[in-house]
């Protein structure tokens, strides 16, 4: 098992690497000497800005440190395990991934205690992670349930696996027109019920949601849906309780994604239920932060925690794509070399934040909010210029994004670099 | 230089991959017997339909037959190199990319003739294919230019740089408020009279364009916005052949996405050149097709072509995203185990296509057009399913796709199936 991932090699083909390359060991990479700004790698790149992963590191220990909430940061993110390492020495309780193919990643890179925040589907899925639960026992993982069909499966694989201990699941609580989870209290006790009739094949250890899916939903002047999700999930785990269908001495409450992680905390951490229980967080974003979608609701956040007396340090976007200016083919419009493929546009499109060009600075310059992505092409930005437009052909222009999941995810390679963007080591990707 | 990619490995924790292995070759996947129904791969799970790939080859075949036009597809679409030699097994006259990583993966496997169907901005990128020429006599290379800025760049480099032959460019065409490209002839005729001045360092080959950005501007009732900038593309290959700036006794004419390729080769065939010339069209997604945006243009295009009396066979989607359904938690909702890490979402959602019960069924059944996908999270598809649904937890669902392109770049292996979804290869991708 290679947690260090020390001995990786990356071809030569991989984007952002120098073209004249034909393979390189990950770990050499801080050796270069290579400096984005001095073009040693190929655009467009996507980088990492280390000062800005240690003050979000930071900020989120400040604010566990304040709390008695646990971490379990999810890795779908990044999918690296050079950040996941990063965060697991930062105190995580555990990493939280999103599908099967992302268990075996953190497995293959040494993770013992994994959160599926999704359902286990599918027989194959579900006896893999049997073997590994029968062959390692100081694996400790947990997946939602959200439906007696989705029991019964796990149970009838379970039945036929010699895993000899229960399988910990959540019960996870959604809400009408979202995604996965139970609709109604009825539904959820339905499910516990199915769950403590599996003769401990199935053992429910806590309780799940995700906030994060309420965001958009928010209307001025009327009570912040993400918290009248909060308190229903809670009353749902009290009903729960009082049936005694949990299973343990402490149990799990979970929800927490990277907006709303004071929110769930604040929630969680006064629930009236007997039974020991934890506060898991599952946050992946607060490590990279943004340039847009997180950005914002950063501000909020702000506010609301200011306003509680608990104030946190601003975050900082640590990931930009660095692209050059490719054609000014009109006074008002700019063409640079990434697009879709290099940037997520789910959550607004990328934010043009710095230029360089060799000779004329020393370090990148700032790009006024008049500079707008207005379009992505698949390889192409389409970026409106103003009027005394300064930028022209082969100019450097960094990237903000909006939304890190869908811009890590186009990346297999990131080069880590310091403030003058000298790079200092790079990290893998697992998608 | 591994022109077969025989020798690739495949790690085992790739996405779609079964959970249980450390890694395979490549070579290895087409004698593993594995089924997709049968569940011996991990969903989700991207395939190729092994039929729809020769059918979609024939049809191109069958086009290029009958015209003088040659092909020289994009490979950004699929960045397979399996499939870049179908392609050129195919009869292709050369490939096409998009970015100077794509350079550097078509050389690697091994291509000789490549059209860099955009600029060659940066130093290193520039020197990097200067290098290329000289070290390979049988490099035949073409890239735009749109600017002089652009044209003066590569200048620079090729004065310092000890390549002895000149640098084969295309003039770029566009029209206002689109991407690359001149916009006017006076532009067009500046641009081409810098590449004059170089001193035979860059010799003007050619006059590109891209109509496909066009298709999103044709009004009912008005001029096919395509063909209006076919012509102007022609006036302006006129005006430069009157100048004398092209060079070499044969240029090359080129345009032509997946959709209009018919219209391309119609203007371009006749166009009032004296110079000799070569039709190149650029095509990536038809050896793909699709379920969504492409199968929707080319009923239009179809119909142009019956209406020409050179009717075409109707192309079949090879791409498919298999899936389980992972809940169904409201009568009118199912979520999906596959997100927008897994199905482009840029030219539309993913088309339900079918569904697949072991025990149920023998063969994959249709899903009516009830069933919708309405949205993507990261790693879910949410599907409006109809009143009296059929599916349940662990259902797999087959997805049509909208847009290759977006699709492919999602996965690192596909896998190529057979009729009844046995897999018969695998193929990389090199994104």
């Amino acid at each position: 098992m290679d947690t260090q991932s020390s001995l990786a090699t990356v071809s030569g083909w991989t984007k952002g690497l120098p073209l004249t390359l034909d393979s390189i060991a990950l770990s050499e990479i801080g050796a270069k000497s290579w400096n984005i700004l001095r073009e040693d790698v190929q655009f467009p790149a996507a980088i990492l800005r280390s000062s800005a992963l240690d003050q979000n590191s930071k900020i989120m220990r400040k604010f566990l440190d304040s709390s008695s909430a646990w971490l379990c940061p999810h890795g779908k993110t990044t999918m690296s395990p050079q950040l996941f390492r990063r965060q697991m020495d930062d105190g995580a309780w555990g990493l939280t991934v999103a599908t099967p193919q992302e268990i075996r990643v953190a497995r293959h890179f040494g993770h013992k205690r994994i959160l599926l925040a999704n359902q286990l589907i599918g027989k194959p899925a579900i006896r893999y992670v049997l073997d590994e639960l029968r062959d390692d026992p100081e694996f400790d993982f947990y997946c939602l349930v959200d439906s007696v069909d989705c029991v019964n499966q796990l149970v009838e694989q379970i039945r036929v696996h010699d895993v000899r201990r229960p399988l910990q699941v959540l019960l996870e609580i959604g809400s009408a027109g979202l995604r996965c989870g139970c609709r109604t209290q009825e539904e959820a006790l339905r499910v516990a019920r199915a769950v403590r009739s599996s003769d401990s094949r199935l053992v429910l250890r806590g309780i799940e949601g995700f906030e994060g899916l309420f965001q958009f939903q928010a209307q001025p002047g009327q009570d912040n849906p993400v918290t009248e999700f909060l308190k229903i999930l809670l009353e749902i785990a009290w009903q729960i309780e009082k049936e005694r269908l949990f299973s343990g001495e402490e149990i799990l409450l979970t929800a927490g994604g990277s907006n709303y992680f004071d929110l769930v905390t604040k929630a969680f951490s006064s629930a009236a239920l007997t039974t020991r229980f934890q506060v898991i967080l599952r946050s992946g974003c607060y490590l990279i932060h943004d340039s847009g979608w997180y950005a914002r609701v950063e501000r909020e956040r702000q506010d609301r925690m200011k306003e509680a007396g608990n104030s946190l340090p601003k975050a900082e976007a640590a990931l930009e794509v660095w692209t050059y200016v490719q054609s000014v083919p009109e006074p008002a419009l700019a063409i640079l070399t990434a697009g879709r493929r290099d940037c997520g546009h789910d959550a607004g499109f990328p934010v043009p934040l710095k230029w360089f060009r060799e000779g004329l600075h020393t370090k990148p310059v700032a790009l006024g909010p008049e500079y707008v992505i207005t379009a992505l092409s698949d390889q192409h930005a389409h970026m409106r210029i103003p009027a005394g437009n300064i930028l022209k052909v082969g100019d450097l222009v960094g990237l903000g994004i909006s939304h890190p999941c869908t811009t890590f995810d186009k990346w297999k390679l990131l080069f880590v670099v310091d403030d003058d963007y000298n790079v200092t080591s790079a990290i893998e990707t697992y998608f």
